[in-house]
């Protein structure tokens, strides 16, 4: 394997060895340094870095050699990090060399995500805290839950994972979110980034009713306070009052959007020693037994001595402290979070508290712009075998390589919005794109940003419609999930004109199964009401923006991939309203005929010329509609041709199921014509490049020739071009 | 039409007469008094009642007759109420006059729904609200939005549609909830019952790009502050700092799981004064006055004085004032929501404040045990052409009439958790079926009922199954829609074993579409690792309790029907685990073969005999599961039949999709055999009883028998059996 072992890695990480995808990896390492942009004049050949490999039990997705790079790069010496494998390693590290170990794991994941060219400061805010939690806490025993991917990376490193941490988001390398199948360090996947506290109360009232003793400790981020899951699990954590740790890892330091504009609280000494004094055993059984002294005197008593406390606490808390208290968790902060002697201080307090309910421990750190929480990078750049950072976008843009769907379509929408003031904007789920951030300069009242409230940002736009606005309500096709009902009861069934652009759909590459939008094309196109469309090029999502700003009297949606555009780009200045319901036919053949839904079309015209080498001509329609139907074009397509192959990147019950269902009530389907579907296979498709993805999803234009041929019986051909 | 005119209905309800419709409802009521089994006893025969009857601008929705039987039973005379047919009509009314109308719209509804054997004080606590609401603000110019239907009962009946309030949740009569098809005065639809405040905001905004200056009230019920979008909606309302008033409908006085031990807050003359107080416009300009003022003192003096003000407030407040505070809404309460002077003095106060922002007023009014509030009903209990209410349920049961899949379900749920200690139930969604309290009086400590927090519940479920234990999580097909997001990311692609059992499947009757569930075969069906499967009578669902409780390497779901068992139920004291993913053949025959998913087959199997009396013989299979099919089942079904007729109740994209997904692809579609889908019609199904919904769907054992005879080329035959 070529590489020096230092440490035997932790049972906790279970590694499977794959020779082929080792070989494949270390090509695709090679290939992704010859198309480094980013600046590497920080970096200096070196050849003193010893890397280690784990040495066995090996998991079948983690299998990433180190990259060539890690031999040629100079890194700061590691020396106390080198001696970390598992957390138990913490244990017994003086206050001085968990500051240095926080140093160190600082500089590791800067000098990977440097050669990344990725932000450097991803999960640096939270260095110091996941060295407190690891120190106080002993996990895996103590189940400790991240709901943010970026910030769980020092945890990554903590836990055994350091040796394969330069394969984050690649293909078959580490995950960019905390994963149950890759370590026991992660009891839980990371998700959409709010279900920490539902999780990690799940598995307290589990260990309470099983009898044991273990801690939970979830560390939620601030941007996560507004997501309403967070307050139906805190008010359900004060009403169960089980034991767990919540820590709100807050790098902003504005729990409430009201909050943003004010002065930023200082987190000072004396607010310090305040939390330790709160944590204290002593302090709370103080508290306690003066709660059950007043008792005696009465309610009225009691109440005032409770608010009292209250106020108590409310004085020397930040904005939204008492917010907490109320929905029943106590109460501690602010803390220093970049402080570890202050952090290990209070978590050592909380942790030997028992049966004393939730508690909240408000922990501040520096914000270091990464993306979680300041919103500036969108969660699913463009990473089509290059950076996939924001950062890495903003170079290639300079360099005027590439130009995605997200740019011309909020184009076309600010040119729309110039003509008619009725349009505005509603944003939800995480990270917006740049794009984005021209609709909002340009339009300041018109532009509303409601992040992972996407429930509400549903709503809200209903009610904008209802209003007399022409609502653009954008949401990743992932974060669509999480207003389904919103988008059920309080915009389809009431038939009010919300628009929705439903971005990153499909695969999305680096992100993974975790951010992917497969699903949106089944669950919007069984609903009554909804228009369904997507295009085929950046051309037609002009028109469709346009179509989109024309239709008043029911909701419409068109979803688009994430990525580059077809061609130039931009040709068009506006869209022109396309014929609700009408497909076209882009290139005419016979025999077998492809009817493509959204961007996959150019896959289809790729196919076809493929096919044209085997001296078959295929025809390739664009359908644009999945609802309603193009019901001529379908049925002129099954009357002229052997074989209709439907082809969308979604899951079944889509596009291609509401075309079989026609085809078979229209009585198209009985003898006349075979058709085939082709979707995304029944399973997620695991974090790669979009390519590699398109190749595991069996989706690449040479997949969907070789299905054609294979319907011809012209399996030989169809091996061949797979080839 | 028989009836004699009072008044002129309102121009705001449109209202279209349909003859043929009336004649049908006329003869429904017959039929509907026939059957009646409530107690009548306090009801006398009587001929003095006037019974008014809209004259113009009939809406085709609603149009059924006044029931006959207003002709022949008492009431108390409604002398103010009379003059009443839209809010304008009340603004001269004196203070003595609007108690009084308070009276007569409680009589009136009580009357009304004693007849209807419904609860009859639904809705009776906010009578005095709803008065004084009506009395302040003038709508439709100003948009009251309601989030609870049967808070909204003496909406109704004040904004024009008393004439039609007997006709409520029957066909063709008034919806349960606040419709935009039913009334001008209704600006938005209730849903799900935490929308008011996201749609109300939507509409403030809109108002004030429009640059109109209405104002918006949203009426809130204390138990939706469980859900998560309305904090989504309080923090954006926050930050927007638009004018809207948000009226906190509190009947139990318990805004948090935490207070529900606690003791009662008095709502007296001293908390009603001090409400005054704040609400005026001295005070507001006072506090503002001060606020600015203290801002040139500096940071700190302008914090503490704000401190100072929120505890000031805190004091007098209740337990969760400040909770919304933190949100960004200036709280006003609690004020006694059943006194007319106290409400309406203080909305004119709020009425009159400008460029306040949004303010919270904490009304307090009586927990009359209606449905909304105390969770002890089923949303949709059985209606089957018989009373809906849990009350007219208990009548059915201690006559031993009636007895329903969930009962089955609990029954066999409990036995298994005698077996399994590992088996914890989870509950969401609104209402909760009287059986589901037997296994919490059972097992209290593995019973947690999460209400309409269904976000939370689902990833709780993952985190209690990643704790070893086995969760049953319970929720409504319709609520289930909240949650998507969860189940996709927090269970499905972590492959954790949550088992769901989705209740209220399918169409759910007077209820209509918002609590009903089409769409979860469809949307369950495409994700991974989901087994999906829905049983054919009640033996099968203890079947499938058991299936469900013995997969613990995946999630596993099960739907089934609200609505009477097929036949004399548990004969099984334990149920089998099935065979995972086995169908069977219930009849065989030739020519034509149905295979049936859920309750459906048991519609097949009468289709069956009636094809019968045509000389036709047809197969029924049971597929059992929709996810995995089984494709030996289907493939010799294809094989030994010219047509599958795939009958489901759901819609398009679900059961039918995969397998016409799976005999495509294994070419059985290729000419050998014809497929016809059944699904649910692509509209949404309006309220009526059970078998009307089903007739109106086109899924009764009728329509399934005469596709299969149109299929044969028998239209004649068809047309018959339709007769």
């Amino acid at each position: 394997m070529g590489a020096t072992y230092l440490h035997s890695p932790p049972a906790a990480v279970n590694l499977i060895c794959d020779e082929s995808a080792l070989l494949h990896s270390t090509s695709c390492c090679l290939h992704f340094c010859r198309h480094l942009r980013c600046n590497t004049s920080n970096l200096k050949p070196c050849q003193t870095l010893v890397f280690n490999l784990p040495s066995r039990g090996f998991n079948r997705r983690v299998s990433a050699l180190p990259d060539v790079d890690d031999f040629f790069w100079e890194k700061d010496p590691t020396p106390i990090l080198d001696t970390i494998d598992a957390p138990i390693h913490l244990k017994n590290l003086s206050s001085k060399e968990l500051k240095q170990l926080a140093g160190e794991v600082r500089s590791e994941i800067a000098f990977i995500m440097a050669r990344k060219c990725q932000p450097c400061n991803t999960g640096h805010s939270v260095i110091e805290l996941t060295i407190a939690i690891h120190y106080v806490f002993n996990a895996p025993m103590d189940k400790i839950l991240w709901d943010a991917g970026q910030h769980a990376y020092a945890h990554k490193i903590l836990t055994g994972r350091r040796s394969l941490f330069h394969t984050i988001k690649q293909r078959k390398g580490l995950s960019g979110f905390t994963s149950r199948f890759e370590s026991e360090y992660d009891p839980f996947g990371a998700g959409h980034g709010c279900n920490s506290l539902s999780a990690g109360l799940g598995m307290a009232v589990a260990r309470d009713l099983g009898g044991r003793k273990n801690r939970i400790v979830t560390v939620m981020s601030n941007w996560t306070t507004m997501a309403g899951q967070v307050y139906e699990a805190m008010g359900h954590a004060g009403f169960l009052d089980s034991n767990m740790v919540v820590i709100l890892n807050d790098s902003r330091h504005t729990l409430l959007p009201k909050a943003d504009g004010q002065p930023k609280m200082s987190v000072n000494a004396f607010s310090s020693a305040l939390s330790k004094v709160q944590s204290s055993k002593g302090f709370r059984k103080f508290r306690e037994a003066a709660k059950g002294l007043s008792k005696w005197f009465g309610k009225g008593m009691h109440e005032f001595a409770a608010k009292v406390d209250e106020y108590a606490r409310g004085m020397i808390g930040p904005h939204g402290a008492t917010l907490f208290e109320e929905l029943g968790l106590y109460y501690i902060g602010p803390i220093d979070g970049n402080n570890i002697d202050d952090l290990i201080c209070v978590l050592k307090e909380v942790a030997t508290l028992d049966s004393t309910g939730p508690v909240l421990v408000h922990v501040i750190t520096e914000n270091e712009k990464d993306s979680g929480g300041d919103f500036d990078t969108e969660i699913a750049p463009n990473d089509e075998g290059t950076p996939d950072s924001s950062q890495g976008i903003q170079i290639f843009l300079e360099n005027g390589l590439s130009r995605t769907y997200n740019d011309c379509f909020v184009e076309a929408l600010i040119a729309e919005a110039e003509n008619d003031k009725r349009i505005v904007v509603v944003h939800g789920g995480m990270g917006i794109h740049r794009s984005l951030r021209l609709f909002q300069s340009r339009f300041p009242d018109r532009f509303f940003d409601l992040g992972i409230a996407e429930q509400h940002a549903v709503t809200f736009s209903a009610g904008l419609a209802c209003g007399g606005l022409k609502p653009f309500c954008i949401i990743p096709s992932t974060f669509l999930q999480r207003a389904y009902d919103q988008i059920v009861e309080d915009v389809d069934m009431q038939k009010i004109p919300v628009r929705f652009a439903i971005t990153n759909a499909g695969l999305v590459g680096s992100e993974g199964p975790i951010n992917s939008g497969p699903f949106d094309i089944t669950f919007m196109s069984c609903l009554p009401n909804m228009i369904v469309m997507s295009p085929s090029d950046e051309d037609e999502l002009i028109d469709m923006v346009a179509t989109a700003a024309m239709v008043e009297d029911r909701p419409i949606c068109f979803r688009y991939p994430r990525g580059d555009i077809v061609g130039a780009g931009g040709t068009l200045a506006y869209g022109n309203p396309l014929e609700i319901g009408k497909g076209e036919i882009l290139a005419e053949g016979k025999e077998i005929a492809f009817l493509g839904y959204g961007e996959v079309v150019q896959r289809c015209l790729i196919a076809r010329s493929l096919l044209s080498n085997f001296g078959i001509q295929a025809t390739v329609a664009n359908a644009r509609f999945c609802k309603p139907l193009d019901i001529d074009l379908i049925r002129m397509l099954c009357q002229q041709h052997d074989f209709l192959i439907t082809v969308e990147e979604g899951t079944v019950g889509g596009f291609g199921s509401h075309v079989s269902q026609f085809i078979s009530l229209d009585g198209l389907l009985d003898g006349r014509v075979k058709w085939r579907p082709i979707v995304l296979p029944d399973r997620y498709i695991e974090h790669a490049s979009l390519t590699e993805q398109l190749d595991m999803a069996g989706l690449t234009a040479h997949h969907i020739a070789a299905t054609a041929l294979t319907l011809l019986g012209r399996h030989r051909d169809a091996l061949l071009l797979m080839k």
